[in-house]
Parts: C-alpha cells; sequence; structure tokens
C-alpha cells in the first residue's frame, strides 16, 4: 500500500483539519447551548469551547493553524457582513455623535491609564505603550454578536455602541500602524498619521458611495437573470472583495465586511441575502470565537506577576470603557449599557499583543497579562450586559434575520 | 508602517484566499446558471468555470493552494453527506444485484479496454496499467450531482448508477492500492490484496451498523436538549469524523461522509439536517467541481499525440461504461441511462493520474491524455443525460431536500 500511503499522506493535513473542525462544531454548540442554559449568550460558550480546545487544556486545536485562521477568518467577516446588514445607516448616524464620543474617549481612557499603570509596574515607554494601546479596541465582533444574542440589536444604546466600537477599530488600526512606526524607530510624521487617518475614513465613505450607486441596478439586473442563492453568493463574494480592498488600502477586513453590508442593507434584496449568509455563519462563526478563545493560554495565568499585572489592566480597561460610555452626556439613554457593552476587547487587543511580543518589546510574562485582560473583559462583559438589559427578547427559530448572531 | 505591514503580510494568505473564493464563487454561479439556461445541468458551467479559473486560461485559481484544497474537499463531503441523506438503503439494496455486476463489469472492461489499447499504441506494461486503472472509476460525485440536476436522483436507473458508482469508487479504491503496491516493486500476495479488500467493504457494513443502533437513542436525547441547528452541525461533525475514520481503515474519505447519510437517511431527524446542510452545500460545492476543473491544464491539449491517446482512451471509457450498462440483462429499466449515467470520470481518474505521474510512471504526455478523458467524459455525460431523460423535474426554490444538488 505504498502509493496508498502516499495518498493518505498528501491527505493528512485534510482529515487532521476535519477533525479537527469536527471537534470545534460540537464543542462550540454544546457548550454555546450550555451557557444559553445557565442565562449566558451563547458566544460565552464558544469562547470557553476555545480555551478547553486550544493549547492550554487538551491541545486539540492550534488557532495558528493556517487553514483554520482562514476559516475563522471567514468567519468573524461572514458576522459583520451580517451585522453591517442588519444596520440602518441612518439610525447609526442619527446616533454619530454619541458614538463618536464614546469611541473618542474610550480609545484616550484606556491608553492613557493603561499607560499610566504599566509606567507605575516599573515598565519602560515603549512596553508601557504597546499595553495602552492594547486596552483601546472594543471587539465589534463579540459585543455586537452579545447584543444580537440578547436580541437588542436594534436598540439605541446598542447603536451608540456598534457604531463605537466599529469607530475605535479604525481608530485602533491608526494607533496600531503609529505605535508600530515607533516600535520601528521611525521617527514620527505628522502628515503620515493624517495619511492613515484620511484613508481609513475614506474608504468606509468611498465604499458605501459606491454601493449606493451601483447595487441597485446590478442587482436589480442579477435579480431578474438568476436565483435567490445566486444573488446571495453574489453579495458575499462581493463582501470578500471589499474586505480584502479595506485591507490593501490600511483599513482592515471586517470593516470592509461591515461596509458591504452596510451598502446592502437598505436594497430590497437584503433580507434574501441574509438568508443565504445566515446559515453560512452558522457554521464559521463559531469557528472565529473557538479560534480567539484558543488564543489564549491560560498556563501563562499561574504566575503572580502575571496575575497582579492582568487585574490591575482589567480594572484600568473596564473603568475606562464605562466612563467613555458616560461620556456623551447630551445622549438619552442607559449610559452604564453602552459603557460595559465597549468593555469587551478581542482580536484586536490580541494583535496589538501579539505585535508586541514578535517585536520583542512585550515579554511573555506581559504578553500573558495582556491576553488575561482579553479573555477577563471579554467574559465579563456579556453576564453584566446580560443583568443590565434582562432576558434575551425572544425570537422564534428558523432563518430570520439575527437568527445568526442569536442562535449560532 | 513598518509593523502594520508585518501584520499585513502574516495576512496576505487569507486576502488571497478571499480573492480566489469570491472569483470561484461568482464564476461558478455564472456559468453555472448559463449552464442551465442551455439545458445543461449546473455542474457543467462549474467545472468549465474551473478550466477559465484554473492555470490554462486566467490562471486564477491554483489547484494545489491547501486552503482550496482542504475547502473543496469539505464540499465533497458534504454533496456525498447530502446524497447518502437522500438515499433510502432498501431501495438501493434492492438493486444491488444490478449495482454490483454494473459496478464490476464496469471496472474490468475498461481496465482491460484500457489495457490493451495502451499496449496497442506502444506502451509499456506498467504505464498501460496505470492507464487501465484511471478508467476504472465512475465520479460518484459528479453522477449524483448530474442526476440531482435533473430531479431523477430518486429513479430505480439513477440508484442502480449510484449505488454502482460508490461501488466501484471502493473497487476503485482497492485497485489503487493494488497498482500502487506493483508501481513500488513489492510482490503482491493474495492475502494483502483481500484483507485491503475485507476493509473496505466491511468499513461500510459496520459504520450502517453502529449508526442504525447508536444514531436514533442519541440523536433523540440530543434533540429533546438542543436546537435543530445544534442537531445538524452534530451530525456534519459526525460525517466528518466517518470520513476521517473511512480513510483511516484504508476507505476514502467521500465513501465514510456517503454511509454516514445513509446512516442518518431512515431518523426522523434527516429533513432538519438537511436542512442545515444544504446552505452550507451552495458555499462549499461549487468549490469542489471548480478545483476539478482547474485541475485540467487544456494547454497540454494541443499535441496531436495527446489528443490520438486521449481520443482512444475517451472512446474505451465510453464503451466499457455503457457495455456494463447493460449488464444486468434482468433489470427492467432503460439500460442505456445506466450506461451513460456510469461515464464520467472525475477526481479518482484523476488521483490515479497524479500517481501514476509522481511515481514517474506516466510522462506528461500520458498524464494530459487521461486528464482529457477525465474532462471528455465528465462533459459528455450530462447533456446525454439530459437529451435521454428529458427537462429537469422541476423542484421549488428553497431549502428542499435535493436543492443542495439541484440548485447550487
Amino acid at each position: 500500500m505504498m502509493l496508498a500511503a502516499a495518498v493518505s499522506a498528501a491527505e493528512v493535513p485534510v482529515t487532521t483539519v476535519l477533525v479537527v473542525l469536527a471537534a470545534i462544531l460540537i464543542a462550540a454548540k454544546a457548550l454555546g447551548e450550555l451557557a444559553e442554559r445557565f442565562g449566558q449568550p451563547a458566544v460565552v460558550g464558544e469562547l470557553l469551547a476555545g480555551v478547553l480546545l486550544g493549547p492550554s487544556i487538551l491541545g486539540l486545536v492550534d488557532p495558528g493553524l493556517p487553514v483554520l485562521h482562514v476559516l475563522a477568518e471567514i468567519g468573524v467577516l461572514i458576522l459583520l457582513f451580517h451585522i453591517g446588514l442588519e444596520t440602518d445607516l441612518r439610525r447609526l448616524l442619527s446616533v454619530g455623535g454619541a458614538a463618536a464620543t464614546v469611541a473618542l474617549v474610550g480609545v484616550v481612557l484606556p491608553f492613557g491609564l493603561g499607560y499610566v499603570v504599566a509606567t507605575q509596574l516599573g515598565l519602560p515607554a515603549l512596553p508601557a505603550l504597546v499595553v495602552g494601546a492594547s486596552l483601546t479596541a472594543t471587539s465589534v465582533g463579540i459585543t455586537a454578536r452579545v447584543l444580537a444574542d440578547l436580541g437588542r440589536l436594534q436598540e439605541r444604546e446598542s447603536q451608540v455602541v456598534l457604531g463605537a466600537a466599529v469607530l475605535d477599530d479604525i481608530v485602533g488600526l491608526i494607533i496600531l500602524a503609529v505605535v508600530a512606526q515607533i516600535v520601528g524607530g521611525a521617527t514620527l510624521s505628522v502628515g503620515s498619521v493624517a495619511l492613515i487617518t484620511a484613508i481609513a475614513f475614506g474608504f468606509v465613505a468611498a465604499a458605501l458611495l459606491v454601493g449606493r450607486l451601483a447595487v441597485p441596478p446590478v442587482f436589480g439586473a442579477l435579480a431578474r437573470l438568476g436565483s435567490e442563492q445566486a444573488l446571495a453568493t453574489f453579495a458575499l463574494a462581493l463582501a470578500f472583495l471589499t474586505a480584502v480592498l479595506a485591507d490593501r488600502v490600511g483599513s482592515a477586513l471586517i470593516i470592509g465586511a461591515f461596509t458591504a453590508g452596510l451598502a446592502f442593507a437598505p436594497t430590497v434584496h437584503a433580507p434574501a441575502i441574509e438568508r443565504g449568509v445566515v446559515r453560512l455563519g452558522h457554521f464559521f462563526v463559531p469557528i472565529f470565537f473557538v479560534s480567539v478563545g484558543a488564543a489564549v493560554d491560560i498556563r501563562t495565568f499561574g504566575e503572580s506577576r502575571v496575575i497582579i499585572t492582568g487585574l490591575a489592566l482589567v480594572v484600568v480597561g473596564v473603568v475606562g470603557k464605562v466612563a467613555a460610555g458616560y461620556a456623551p452626556f447630551w445622549f438619552k439613554g442607559r449610559k452604564a449599557v453602552i459603557g460595559v457593552g465597549m468593555v469587551p476587547r478581542g482580536e484586536v487587543g490580541l494583535i496589538f499583543a501579539q505585535t508586541g511580543r514578535t517585536a520583542g518589546v512585550l515579554d511573555p510574562g506581559l504578553y500573558a497579562a495582556i491576553t488575561f485582560m482579553v479573555i477577563v473583559t471579554t467574559l465579563l462583559a456579556p453576564p453584566l450586559l446580560k443583568r443590565m438589559l434582562g432576558p434575551a427578547r425572544g425570537r422564534p427559530s428558523g432563518d430570520r434575520p439575527g437568527e445568526l448572531v442569536h442562535e449560532a
């Protein structure tokens, strides 16, 4: 069976991936539904499934596996595309002032507090800078998913949180670029920072404008020619391409996918596109959250220095974002909900930590403290929001809008 | 932006994969619906989309890309799982004698004829053996997809074709193992061939038995505890694991996935599982067929030796399988439909060719001739079947059983 063995050897990656996928799907669904039994959003169960399957405990899921990374990315893109499809841009803009204020304060305050705490703990300026930066960006994926799990995505407070989370992701990417220049030893020019900023915001505006002009005629013609399924497939493909475009101009994949969703949202085809995307999300979205969980190595949490630094960062991270929720003093609505909604850090915080470690700026203990902050803020916010907002708004099961994020 | 550039560099594979996926989805849907306009099954359009995107013409899709390979494998597994879910094992066994006869004659005749033609064309025994072997296995994926595209999966002739195609895949894998031993210079023992054969057939029987005993109680409990979506996800995860198990014992991934579908088919949960799987198939299945198309390099078809050998193999391949369709002389039904249904070779034929080329037994011209035979038999059968069976049985659009393969 030498040749058969050779064929098997060539297929080893496929079988490995299939086993890993099966483990992810089973653990995510089982712990997701268990979390709901305990009155928690399903995403909490999926993140814990990741911790369980990851290198800290079972070692079944290696988040560095390239195929898994791609599938997880597709998952978060489908999630953000779907969130964009459910978002009314006018309603988002109507709370735009509040969202921008929350985003700005929610970036400046944690960054400053984090820097101060880090230097107080005896860190030099450069690692303190990276620590501060890693506290800035709310995970829009986790926040939106929690709000959708609770059936509250359409409320005014949720719209502020969503808008602010998208904005601080954009700001976070600008900070990442700037911090990278400083870490790299480059001198910082105001012009280059302004250019990065202009590109990041200009992309969203340009994509929305093109989308608004081009989508209705093009998809009207497609709807006459093809099936509903073809329409949904084209829309998803365009969301992928918009995401890639966003990445190429210096923004982020998820911002592009969200923007594509925003562009399709007001068209008559949005419900058909959502139906096509929801079931795909059931498969792909848990892969993303399990990967985020698996990226956290809880074995490093045993050292007292990691715990002390980590807890300090948690306090700073929570206080900074909750205070930001109260910043738009004119906004009529529960500001505590906004603040707590901004608390979860996620993939962007981990990217900062990873970047700092790769560049040699963060030692392993500091890296572990940041991942500790990420996992605690992420797991803290959902039950708090749930307490503040009350039980999940019941939605009938089925292919309804929101089901992806509600039940996945 | 040094660090940001580093982050982008790490993400290059993701963006590349996203662009490739977008191209695949758009081209597959566009050419698939175009094929249906011309009265052809959608799968013909998807295969041609693969040729178009592949290295021969646009060079956008490299079927050797590992991530793409995994996604394509997931696609064919979902397809075969879905076909299994739609298959009534008792009905399949009721035509079991006819199917076994078609499979056996359909393996022996093309193998023998191919060997004779190859030696007549002046080839030594070893490459002639590989050429013969590459003619044996009908592509169960393509055949099942075409029959489903035409809405004929439940007819008696289709059941014979399906049963025979699954059987000759199992036989094909045994031949692959045997040919591999010969190519590797090993002496062939009757005992080892018997063992391979027993394992290949024993796996299906054992998996079905375990499935029949374990699925109803386990999934009954799951249905009481969890959502319909969780049920479908568990079933798909189990199909992946059954596929891996099949591969490990020396059978094939697709046989495992099909067997898992057969095991779930008679349970009350089959419709819920199908609904969960169909939409996933819309995404994954075209990736498989586009990959099959992209694996064919039509630039090599220009040489006269390739064309002559290729055409000879096409004649032998068609005659051998059509004759096999008439072998079960007692079967009441259109035997020509069975024969033509067995004509398409696909992934298994390409695996033989690849194996022979990797082992140095096939020169590039011979390899090209085999891929020519694969693409021609694959593209020949759908329109012929369509002519013989008449227009597609209309099915309403939606998440109905069969929609995956009918409309994907």
